[in-house]
């Protein structure tokens, strides 16, 4: 089977990369419902390590069982699932090779917050990703915080050590720390976020969606003068592609707080149009019960599917 | 011999995991008393590093000799014996073989206790374990305190070496920083602790006995909301095993403070009936005359070995 | 073909590096518009990671593809590219062996500008500058901050290494810290910091053109009473390049700002006749409309190769 | 020539031990004046170190020189002579096989005493003492002070190092920092910090002589509780030896500042009396002229070989 | 060619170094006009690193040449040539063999200096001395520093490194941090920075002339009860002697700022009558037109080569 041209044009935008990670990227971009569309659904479970279990997944207990996410990743036909060390683990012998895996390197966790600057520890190591069968691994940075640095040379080993092995890289770029807490989501933030990912040499980038508000000064003096335009989400989407080398990054983003299906429906033509590559969907999966929520994740499938003409 | 039936079914949960760490597994499950009955019952000794020597010991002098903890337990037929490096090095090679040996990799002391974040010393490596002959190491973490990142990535290197060589990790997960003194013992934080051992890829996690108190609002909510059962200490286990993949990793239970036989007994009943797999038993052990510890340790294995029936 | 005498001259003051540094080098000198005449044009693309790319490439969109810098690169002559990793990789298999490639090792941002001291997150590794063809690696120190002695040993290691696989090394010395706004380029502080890059073993050093200010008072002395010449700009390149170990290592200025093609014009006759080795240019060729870029360019090329007759 | 009992006793307690560090353990209980009684009496020389060399050797010049202290341990029958690298260096050649080495890993200056916590600089490394032909080596660590869980992971690191090339490991003992002028001499102080060497595998340990003055209040409450008897120093040595695996592990203590030859008679006595392995001495022994060190140190063997009898 | 005795005497002082140590340092003995002597003239450049060039050299602008350094170290006669990696490295072809050289391992710069402890930034390694063809390496400490500890594990590693390559060591021991300016070079702050240098395994070290000055309370005690000679600068020579394993290890003395040539020819009788063993020069070189450094020189050697008669 050749590619489909989406996938062919995608893959073209890494001809730096060795075989080894275009062969699982490729792996990404051909699996679940939306294979050869060019377009990726994610399932991301860290909000146990990020909220705590009680608060994660009380409201939806089948959810405390490994295998529930590996059930609902295969059966709604995501992309990749994408997890720490222990959770993937847990399902990673008994699912062997039913979906395509990203191991989550760093993790935060809210019963730890102190008054230090935001940063995550690292919790596995690239072993773990090749010894679980994974495609891929998952990094956060805090563009803003006062660990950023740290944060990004963590990133620097992760990802040439990730990339010898053939893994790719997928960006976690949160902006926190010396920002409003509006900036957090600004579109200068985010597009600043998103473009440092990209210059680290990560694969797919993941970032929230932007606000059309815009925290720096010295940026916002340039966006007026030179009418980037704004107004719509799938403007703001198409900012941020072209912060991620003119679109020759992926680009992923992200649900945030669970929320009614029409505004994740908005939220996905957006994407879309925006020329995104697609959502990285977990607790508007986890937390909702399993039949809504496999509802739901069909009809974002139709609209991924659908495209443009959306 | 083929194991029975409740030793299948836990090994079945580990089935990512390497024959040799499910081999050393099944050594910690088939030994003593509790052998094959899916209960656990292990003798840590850390008080001398964590009290001082002549508080710990002082009131039972034998506890003095390390050939007393390995006396004690071949006799009074633990599941295993945890221990800082020198104090298992002392009989290692004179009782080699007869009774299963995890090597505790950091420790604290009260000597030492200044103002800042809790977190203890790396005490022993990997290859430490394997020339001692254990089945595997042990390793404290600290949620909630402003060192726990560190802890964690001291765990997660330590982890990844251990199973590697087939060693099985358990966690001590002990809540303490920012927290109150009635949250270090929260059913949330308790849960919290244990979820993030599972995370980090912890054999077994060894957490406190919750209490039905609450400490952090936004879990409190969800806590709530949802109506999980929390009046019982039974009910209370079952949520921390709920915590820990959903009863797919092994927890056991730390005595704490030397109390009297009805309290222990009344606790391993509620351990049995949440689903708990054991005790982690120290102090209530060596702080009584010998005669009067194996007493309560027969009747404690007569609880465990009677199941959810007692 | 044996090299023109300016690039043997050159060559013979490294006599002390390996064969492979050598060749890497004379790759630099022998390449491009300006090949052969010992000067130097560099394009270096760090703003999107120093400044955001809204601001910086806003005004150009056409900047925002990696391929706009290739392309200009090659088409305007340039004697090298400089960026950071992701942006070097994006381009680096499609016009692999068209323009020699430098890569930035270490990166600031501003958007994660704290109260600490100036620094840079290291965000690439030798193995990366080798995988990506690269003739030599780029460095920043700067020298007045805080974290200079991190930054000296950071550059010490990389040196080393890079040197060790017949990379040259490009220092970008840029004072800032414990200084004055003035000092930051008062000709003694730009004249020390070339002095450390080239005593850290730097094959080119860059840096920013010098005022006629003196900066600490114990240099200032020394200047004064010794008349070391200042006034013209041509003066001050002549005495940076003496501090360059009397001119045996090659020095390059950068342009800053954007400005008027006049200034620039002026300044590169400047450092044509202070003896200096050509300039790194940046936002001056990619914040204007790209056809009057390369016209710039041309005329800048015209003028280091008529070199000190103009 | 086979073992005399005492020392194939005291070998018997170390059977965890490989035989290269049970054979280096042997060289040290079977030379000079005390060798198979299974006492020991060893050289210390660090006063230069810590204290400068004019305040240390100026009352006797002759210490100024290396040879001196290799003279005198030969001439005198210690047992061993320990000190930092440069020390023995100096004679390890001409004196070669001649005396055992103890080369001692780290040290304190008085000179940098600033106001942090109380440390020491890694001075020394394994390879050192293999070059130099030590038996072990010699490492002091601070219970007490903040800096404590750095010195005890360092600890961790050569003390493994030691044993898998055959090296006996010596601790230094010596709590200070988060306790009172009194508290670092007390009894529970001492065999905590004892009880902690034995915890990170020390082979024999040094501490010094303890007052019957108590520290911890929580410790005291126990110590009076159970009456540990603790009125004459042999009473204290005895807990200090208990403290140490029931008198499993070597103790030495270490004689303090010059004093009276009667004073040094009494406390060797007492020593011997409550069952401790011998003394280490260096102050009075360098500190006074050579013929009554001589003298002394031959009163104080007649004392040790009359054992307990006296 | 047999060693003449003075060089024999001193290397029987160095037994217990491998026979590449002592070739090396045989070398530094054997080489310039002082050969075979036991006294030394070393020529140390760090100036241009730790005051600015302009401020070093634009008093004679010749010295901005890296090449001036090897021609007048060659041609007047010195035993070695000291200096950082990129000085060396600029003449270490050219002149490769022809006056030996010692690598400055690490660096203090004042544009970088803060409020922090003293300390130093290491800029080169081993390989780079191995590479460069020196005999060995020198490196800088600050006993009195709070930052001391830190350097002296720096110097244990670098100086095993250089030892198990055969290259010699030359400590450069300049007391400053908690110390009075007096006590900087009060007699007993040298002897006891002149004394740690010597623990550490140095086999050159390098301090400053004292003065009779007594800093330290406790040494000042000690120094008068036992009536150290101090009173002239040859005294006090002797005691420095004296304090490095009494004179077992060469000490030669730096010059300071630059002076007249009258009180540098009585500071070398000084050093000569007190058993010093010469002089490292450079400010007091360079800082001199060229004839009258070289005029000045040549007495300098007359008076060390007529040695203690003069």
């Amino acid at each position: 089977m050749y590619f489909p041209d989406p996938i062919s044009k995608i893959l073209s935008n890494y001809d730096s990369e060795s075989p080894g990670v275009k062969t699982n990227l490729s792996r990404l971009l051909m699996h679940g419902k939306l294979a050869g569309t060019g377009k990726v659904i994610i399932l991301p479970i860290d909000q146990g390590f990020e909220h705590g279990p009680g608060r994660a997944f009380s409201s939806n207990p089948a959810a405390y069982d490994p295998y529930f996410f590996y059930d609902i990743g295969i059966e709604a036909g995501f992309s990749a699932y994408a997890a720490p060390l222990g959770l993937l683990e847990a399902g990673a012998g008994k699912y062997a090779g039913q979906i395509p895996l990203i191991l989550k390197m760093n993790s935060g966790n809210s019963v730890s917050k102190s008054g230090g600057a935001p940063d995550q520890a690292i919790t596995a190591s690239i072993e773990d990703a090749l010894r679980l069968g994974c495609i891929g691994i998952g990094f956060t940075i805090y563009p803003g915080s006062d660990a950023c640095h740290g944060m990004l040379e963590e990133l620097k080993t992760l990802c040439a050590q990730a990339k010898a092995c053939g893994l790719i890289v997928v960006v976690w770029s949160y902006a926190r720390g010396n920002l409003s807490k509006a900036g957090e989501t600004a579109l200068d933030t985010i597009a600043y976020g998103a473009h440092i990912a990209a210059l680290m040499g990560a694969t797919i980038i993941k970032v929230k969606l932007p606000t059309d508000y815009l925290e720096n000064e010295l940026a916002k003096t340039e966006y007026i003068k030179n009418n980037v335009p704004k107004d719509s989400l799938a403007d703001r989407v198409t900012h941020i592609k072209q912060a991620c080398f003119n679109g020759k990054r992926m680009v992923v983003f992200s649900g945030g707080e669970a929320k009614d299906t029409q505004g994740i429906y908005e939220e996905a033509k957006a994407i879309i149009k925006g020329g995104g590559n697609g959502s990285i969907i977990g607790r508007n999966v986890f937390q909702r019960p399993r039949l809504q929520a496999i509802q739901m994740l069909e009809e974002l499938i139709k609209i991924y599917t659908q495209g443009e003409n959306n």
